[in-house]
């Protein structure tokens, strides 16, 4: 604990100098870092393997040691990812609606670092040097906190960043790997209010859930998406197969997949068989309701649980409803509030979906997999925030800054 | 317990139904609430005197039966602050930085309201009221947690505002409060996950604590303010000393109040006696260092934690400081993070301080006690946030709303 509280001092003593450090001074640390990861990849996949032979050891499954395992092309795209980086723009500095008060003062709101970003991750190393790249480039220190698992990949990696930094001037500090990998770390990382800023989980739901649950430091919440596609009586057939088949099978593993489908009982007669076939042709499985059923023989009846379940697998829900405010109730009873989209040709119904669905990305006519931070012109992402606080939808460089005010006076005193 | 979910549940169905209410339904409500409120005065101050008896009886001090007072004019006062939240602009809607996609996919980020804010205050019955007013013109739901000592004001005041609601056929759920006073109570509402999207303290230092280290829903610290002036070696003698005694001296019982005095030792032996002087016609006692002791005779030695405290009261900590990053290194250590004035007249030095001052509001020769949603121009404000998370500064009605991405297509599928 005490040897945490100074990682905390040193991540913001680092954070102070980050504050007011131009752009060219933070791409030079990025270019560093890319080159040092090709030019030491041989060394990074040694660690990595020792770190492989272990999970194997433990027994852990073959989908997890595929998401631990680095080689070279893995580092060539960690690389090529801080290259993309360099090219953003540097969101810190820019002084917004900046307009002057009756009593003569300036009052503007500068764009400034967070300053110390706590990330709490789970077993891919090439989250170490994403968050480093895209939290570097708004300016703030952060402070790691890998899996176990990981442990000797993020040291070899963590190793490089810091060189990269020491090499161009910058404290070292500000990026630090959290070595002591217990859970105890991790909670008492949470509570690091003094010195940390904010803490962004990044893995699967009961990690997230964890640091909400146990943080007193304030977190961003990404990730869970029990997303919906709602073909409405107007949709046209055609759009509303091609985005139901995108959004469920395009890729199903992620957040932005989706989980259920609803369909308006004036079209389900026409829409679900066709939809159906091509469903049963990418291997889904569906799940339904009675009436699901009975169009889809090889349907098998969904629990109420399925209408909560963020399946990420070739399984979708579906449910047939009476009526639009139907399928509006079932989003908002069951949804996570990450991502839905209406299929209709209907104006009014098209609006009242948009006004009515409060989910942090809301479509008409287009499938769910395009909430993603490259798909909305971000440049990047360091994930999906599902929460309303601060950051909605993905989250890019922007979003890992806050504002300041500043205000120029000339001797104004309060009456 | 349960009785706590119905209350989450019914909050967030009557979200539901602000979210898409324009805003002359929303002012129609707040004029009739302000129409009450004077109509009923008499039965208000009825039920205030009640609470003010059982404060009496428990010994409470003077200051805190001051707070939890109401009086015709102050009922007036909460009346006339109503009217003003209806004149302000409804933030509700908006649509920022709508843009088209290479693929056809047109982007936007609308604003949209919280859904429903929880409000965790002590014994200020006019708090009721302010945060209703704010909370309904955002199109928020709100669930109020009160002070006992003013369960019967509240009652009262909130009476009437589900009057109002209900007149103008809205749920009267929009608005509830808490009558269980017990603390079990404020844990269960700071669980409250699922139906309360962000939790707001106000008031003292220790309930604004309570909630950060209690809550797993979002908060929005506000409050604590240990602000400073630091008048630098080129600072115009005459501005120093009138922002020095007003961020003083104005009102000290305010957040945005000076607490710490730091002077540059170029012009220590200049400044400090002519300050000194000012300072003790206005009662101010000084907690000074060993060099301020030398320069004040009367001013008493300051320990280690006046640096850290928040007075609140005609005291002032002053101390003399080498250079300018000495006075921002203790600005850094000592601070709160919420104002902070430098008084100079050199152009490299303020621009310095501007940007290496990290707090909610940086000022250069104006008084730290502009820190105000009105004095800001923000028309009126639920509080002045001193995190970094979401909002920073006084917080208006924009700061009660948070965005969604809306998305039109017209079939696009991700490739």
């Amino acid at each position: 604990m005490n040897e945490l509280i100074e990682t905390g001092k040193n991540a913001k003593q680092a954070s102070y100098f980050l504050s007011t450090i131009p752009e060219s001074g933070k791409n030079k640390v990025l270019l560093t870092v890319a080159r040092g990861l090709r030019t030491n990849s041989e060394s990074i996949i040694q660690q990595n393997n020792a770190d492989l032979e272990n999970a194997k050891k433990n027994g852990l499954s073959g989908a997890f040691v595929d998401r631990l395992m680095l080689n070279k092309e893995r580092i060539e795209s960690m690389s090529a990812g801080l290259e993309e980086i360099i090219k953003l723009e540097d969101p810190v500095g820019e002084v917004l609606e900046m307009k002057k008060r009756p009593n003569g003062l300036m009052i503007g709101k500068k764009r400034v670092p967070l300053g110390v970003i706590g990330i709490i991750y789970e077993s891919r190393p090439n989250v170490t040097i994403d968050v480093f790249g895209l939290c570097l480039k708004a300016g703030n220190a952060v402070i790691l906190k890998g899996g176990s698992e990981a442990i000797l990949s993020n040291k070899a990696l963590v190793h490089i960043i810091r060189l990269g930094l020491k090499e161009n001037g910058f404290p070292e500090d500000t990026v630090q790997l959290i070595e002591d990998t217990s859970r105890e770390s991790t909670k008492a990382l949470m509570k690091l209010n003094e010195y940390v800023d904010v803490l962004i989980p990044r893995g699967g739901a009961g990690l997230i859930r964890s640091v909400v649950e146990n943080s007193t430091i304030p977190v961003i919440e990404t990730g869970v998406g029990n997303c919906h596609v709602y073909v409405d009586r107007y949709a046209d057939i055609e759009k509303a197969i091609a985005i139901t088949i995108n959004a469920k099978t395009q890729r199903p593993g992620v957040c932005n997949a989706a989980e259920t489908l609803l369909v308006h009982e004036t079209i389900a007669n026409e829409f679900i068989p066709l939809a159906g076939e091509q469903l049963r042709l990418k291997r889904v499985e569906i799940r339904g309701d009675a009436y699901v059923q009975k169009l889809l023989p090889y349907a098998i009846a969904a629990k109420e649980e399925d209408w909560y379940t963020e399946y990420l697998d070739l399984i979708l829900a579906v449910k047939v409803v009476g009526s639009d405010s139907e399928a509006i109730e079932h989003i908002r009873k069951y949804g996570s509030g990450h991502s839905e989209s209406i299929v209709t040709e209907n104006y009014s119904i098209a609006n009242n979906f948009l006004d009515e669905v409060n989910s942090a990305a809301v479509y008409v006519n287009a499938s769910t997999r395009f909430t993603d931070g490259y798909e909305f012109g971000l440049g990047a992402e360091i994930g999906i925030s599902t929460q309303k606080l601060h950051a909605r939808g993905p989250m890019g460089l922007k979003e890992l800054t806050t504002i300041k005010y500043i205000i120029y006076g000339n001797g104004q005193i309060r009456t």
